[in-house]
């Protein structure tokens, strides 16, 4: 069974909204999910009183789940029986909650989904050690699943995501930042990880390699539409929706998309405005806004959340080549989740 | 072949200093020691050109190599004839890097083995991300060595370190802070990994369960010796042979085994000295002089430095519990590198 039977011309991918699409995955995966949830409550617990504590604000701090979905989805998808993806899911999971405690460290973030980050409330040292922490817990879960082949697929996938936090820093405030680096740079610290999680499920699975291939390509691409949705939404997004500050891009002077597209199509004062803004760092209480005015004007969120939209076409290419399905619902559901991964407002 | 007839009463462990015990260690490894250092080089490379810098600082600093050499020697002295044992070692000396430049952020360190250290040079934040993917590049290392035992031994490891540091941002500057709380520590961020660097390159040499057990236990009563000289040293060394800032735990109110024991000890004003320079962190520039002259009073270093010696016998008891040793000159200079750990001088 492929997609190409289970939507067909006649049967289009589902045109809803991206929380409604990952409603459907979240309760396709319920009982797994609940699962990934206590072995994560499970391995934080330590001698160290702290290690619970700020693991269990970060982690509950309403996570949208999606990268363990895509695990647990991917197992299930090639009719796996087993509980290792449980495991695998909770390693993907505490993999990107360590990364999110030290990305707030070296952003000095102060808000994420709506709440004081931990570097706020227990302080930026305990953020790098029990990130440190959650990252070695990951390592231990994963290699408890016992399977080399997921082990080479996670731990690069880890290299890769930290070489990419390194080469976002050096495109940080630097004007002469491209297309092509940015690209780079959401490749590898947010596609490698959807990727990697989905063909660990599928691996996990025992799928053929082109399936497990097919999920890898699927779950990259997925995670470039994310990663473009949300560089956008940091400028076009409601604050309340966003669960994190508005603006939180541009008062870092990250060269995102957006700021790549308003660059490149500068006219006037607007290219000296952004080498104050985001090269030099000089910015006054209006300028935010400004720079949403410049970028409307531009066409640059329009032009990024498209970009996104070729993303999640690719995705859903890739799921059309997938040739061992086994659970119609769960590749409808993921196929859903690529479509609506750009329609979606936080 | 044990320990037993390799050193009989009448040919006792040789009474060399430490610097002597790790040069005959360092020239039975040579040949994979200069492995180590080529794949390590290899896994900086890096599209982001501050990893391989950074690294290559960190790196190349002149570290003793002791917990690659553990597991080289395990390794050798079980016999092996393959090149695993290689990237172990690497990933275990990447793993103790990561601490490192991880450790230096935290403590706000200027200077490690002589050398400025990577958060001055580079900024607190690269040192965080970069320490990030050298904690990667190590897994994926030790991923690619392809033993499931060898990476829960590694990966369980790894977990205990960063619960160490962890506990040890707990007992600072925390005077009810005890004996057993210091050891808990230690154990953790220090013992954990010579241990699992000494059973990972017995394991990956097929040796049997008894004598991984043995070679865990000698690694770990060999830490926490070395640990314990390292703690006495930051108050009793020379400032050139450390080759990092004599009096660095004493600024940082570290509750280590000289403080614990001169607390315990204390007479007159001396509780209240303690309590201003440790728990309140408010010191004048005397005070480092005053408070080595309280420990020798106390007999606080020479007891640390006991203490160590203790472990470092155990250690040596536990390498005589092997039974399958099946290279004399490694065994020796094991036991040469306990008896001589409470001899250094850096």
């Amino acid at each position: 069974m492929g997609l190409a039977a289970a939507s067909s011309e006649h049967a289009p991918v589902a045109a809803c909204g991206f929380a409604e699409a990952t409603a459907v995955l979240r309760r396709l995966t319920a009982d797994d999910l609940e699962r990934v949830n206590e072995t994560i409550l499970d391995r934080m617990r330590s001698r160290a009183p702290m290690i619970p504590e700020l693991a269990g604000h970060l982690l509950r701090a309403g996570g949208k789940r999606i990268r363990p979905m895509l695990t647990l989805a991917a197992a299930r998808l090639f009719g796996y029986r087993g509980l290792e993806h449980v495991k695998l899911a909770a390693a993907v999971e505490l993999i990107h909650g360590a990364t999110l405690l030290h990305d707030d460290v070296v952003d000095g973030s102060a808000l994420r989904r709506g709440a004081q980050t931990a570097n706020v409330i227990w302080g930026n040292k305990e953020s790098v050690l029990v990130g440190d922490y959650i990252f070695s817990r990951a390592f231990e879960l994963m290699v408890s699943a016992g399977d080399l082949k997921v082990l080479q697929i996670l731990s690069a996938a880890s290299g890769v995501i930290a070489e990419g936090e390194v080469l976002q820093l050096s495109t940080q405030n630097n004007l002469d930042a491209t297309f092509e680096m940015y690209l780079a740079v959401i490749e590898a610290k947010t596609a490698a990880l959807f990727a990697a999680a989905a063909e660990a499920g599928a691996v996990i699975a025992g799928c053929s390699e082109e399936d497990a291939e097919a999920l890898r390509r699927y779950g990259a691409d997925l995670g470039v539409a994310y990663q473009l949705v949300d560089d956008a939404l940091d400028y076009s997004g409601a604050e309340d929706a966003l669960g994190k500050r508005v603006g939180d891009d541009f008062r870092e002077g990250k060269m995102t998309l957006p700021v790549v597209l308003a660059l490149a199509r500068a006219e006037g004062e607007e290219t000296a405005f952004w080498r104050r803004v985001i090269a030099e760092g000089r910015q006054d209480a209006d300028d935010f806004d400004r720079a949403r005015a410049i970028m409307r004007r531009a066409g640059a969120i329009e032009d990024t959340i498209g970009c996104a939209r070729r993303y999640a076409e690719t995705a859903l290419a890739s799921l059309q080549d997938v040739r061992g399905a086994k659970d119609e619902a769960c590749l409808r559901a993921l196929a859903d989740l690529a479509a609506a991964s750009t329609r979606r407002s936080n």
